[in-house]
């Protein structure tokens, strides 16, 4: 997608150099981070210089092909593998980050012996991860975009955009094709607390790409619902079961309930690596609790331009911070996949599950 | 209700000074703010010092009583007439603020041509009118006590408790009532941005008097409602039409669709104050946009003991903010009234409704 009118992926390699947006100091300044080691890249990911599942595993596969780069001949398989160790151990819970990492071993392991083949290897196997990574989510743009109809107005929650991904997106790249085919479109971004990835990142996301849209509180989603001002619903996914049960950023089973009571369809967009066969239903995905001070204070930007938080409740007074949570399929009206669009249920999942 | 141990209104009179908690300042100090004539009366009005329906109509009921006080004997009724202008244009739509300034021009119209006697009828209406306000409300925390089990958890939005009224407070009022009974009761918080007036307010209030509570991000209520966690969801309301529909805080309905989603009792708690009888239905209700500042940035306590703000989205980025909803009766399990509990139906809102 554009930044400032150049195209630009979340993350990318240069040599023995990962280059990534970073993502924190967004919607404020727009820097890119280098990483010049296996190490610094990991650091980048559990610092959250990066996030969403798509980037993450595509980061985390650039990192393995770094440490490939740098693995002395004498000791190359144990360096391989505790890097192997050390980027998995970044965010414990993110599947595409394994994933990442196991293409690239993958491809080592295929070239036997020869280490200067394995170095080459591990660098095209992660370049492979990145540009499979943005091309399933331009495909799920291509499937998505015929659900928007000219003048509509599309409601999402969360950052399911490029910066989650290599580029493109899930949820966004649906708008972000019938954009760019000159659709009218306009987008209603939930800010989405308590970390605002819809204020920050969504919002400037689609402020680069220069379509339509609206910040709103996520409190009034439901009511613009109401009003007929919401034509459709797309979000994006941290986990699909094999039922149609749709884990996703905490608010997203609200957004979907007022859309069913308003008659609005409610799309998933995904990538089918999101799909968990292993998975029979919303009831046996583990629920995170995060910690309570995302609850207790928010973070921006000051008004003398420093990132910064502050706090809204009483001190260490009590809070909740449940960080994702379940709709259920019969909420669903579809999901968009790379390989097509597919209903939620047990038959449509298992139709473009991956094996 | 009690603040750090000792009873306390939101608003009271001593002699001529009007005093009432610095809402602002809330939850990180607790301040009572003096106002020495009707002006500096009329100013926390506007400035929010006080807020909420109750608290504002017993101030500007107080701020007229100064009025009469401060009014020259030669001048007196001209004195009064500029006073009760300046009073109902400090929140033009506050029904309880003009209901408040009538009841004290009414009172001093009665005494005639004897000014001393005014004066007094002045702040003796004054007070009744802070009294009644309190009354009503324990008066609903008498009749919405039952509705709440031992052991229930609670869902509220907003702050519809006792800071928004002189005591008591309307949602708020059947949780004190049960917690005091020695009923066991815990509340979930709806943080309620983008004022934030639940994490800041609500929970204030609930700590000060002891309550069990947690306070979540709006995102979570859904959630914890499909799981199981909440019993009750009890929110105040900003205006009622004579049909049961009920206009309230942004975000209202949403958690309105999701109770009944989950098959969770909703009530909503309100003075018959609160019920236009001449407004038919929700849809005759005009719903303000306030400014889109107060979704760019979120006001709290910086770390080192400011009350600032920060900003999330785009400097300047588009968004929106209505600032109430309306839920629709069929979604309103009653309505609880200082006259008892009620159907949201025309017949049950027309047997408490004020005439």
């Amino acid at each position: 997608m554009r930044v400032d009118g150049q195209p630009t992926r979340t993350v990318w390699m240069e040599g023995s150099v990962v280059r990534m947006i970073d993502q924190p100091r967004l919607p404020h300044e727009f820097r890119i981070a280098a990483l010049r080691d296996h190490l610094q890249t990991a650091d980048a990911i559990s610092s959250m210089i990066v996030r969403g599942a798509g980037a993450i595993g595509a980061t985390g596969a650039y990192g393995m092909a770094q440490a490939a780069l740098e693995a002395p001949d004498a000791d190359f398989h144990d360096f391989m593998a505790t890097a192997a160790q050390t980027m998995a151990h970044t965010r414990p819970t993110a599947q595409n980050l394994f994933y990442g990492i196991r293409q690239v071993m993958n491809a080592i392991e295929a070239q036997g012996s020869d280490l200067e083949q394995a170095r080459a290897a591990a660098v095209a196997a992660a370049q492979a991860v990145a540009d499979d990574d943005a091309a399933c989510c331009q495909a799920i743009g291509v499937h998505g975009a015929p659900l928007i109809e000219t003048g509509a107005t599309v409601s999402t929650h969360c950052n399911a955009g490029w910066l989650a991904f290599v580029d493109w997106g899930s949820a966004l790249s649906p708008i972000y094709t019938s954009h760019r085919a000159g659709k009218k479109v306009h987008v209603l971004v939930d800010e989405t607390r308590p970390r605002s990835q819809g204020a920050r990142l969504t919002a400037w996301e689609l402020a680069q790409e220069g379509v339509s849209h609206a910040v709103i509180a996520d409190n009034a989603a439901g009511w613009l619902m109401q009003r007929g001002e919401i034509d459709l619903v797309i979000v994006g996914s941290d986990r699909i079961a094999a039922n149609g049960d749709v884990a996703n950023k905490i608010g997203t089973y609200s957004s979907a309930v007022c859309a069913r009571d308003n008659g609005i369809p409610f799309f998933v967009a995904a990538p089918t690596t999101t799909i968990d066969p292993d998975c029979p239903s919303g009831a046996d995905i583990p629920i995170e609790e995060r910690s309570g001070d995302e609850v207790r204070y928010t973070w921006g930007w000051s008004d003398d331009g420093h990132f910064t938080r502050v706090r809204t409740t009483p001190a260490d007074g009590p809070v909740r911070n449940p960080a994702f949570d379940v709709t259920p399929a019969a909420l669903v009206s579809g999901i968009i996949t790379e390989k097509g669009v597919v209903p939620a249920t047990p038959e449509g999942i298992a139709s473009v599950a991956r094996s």
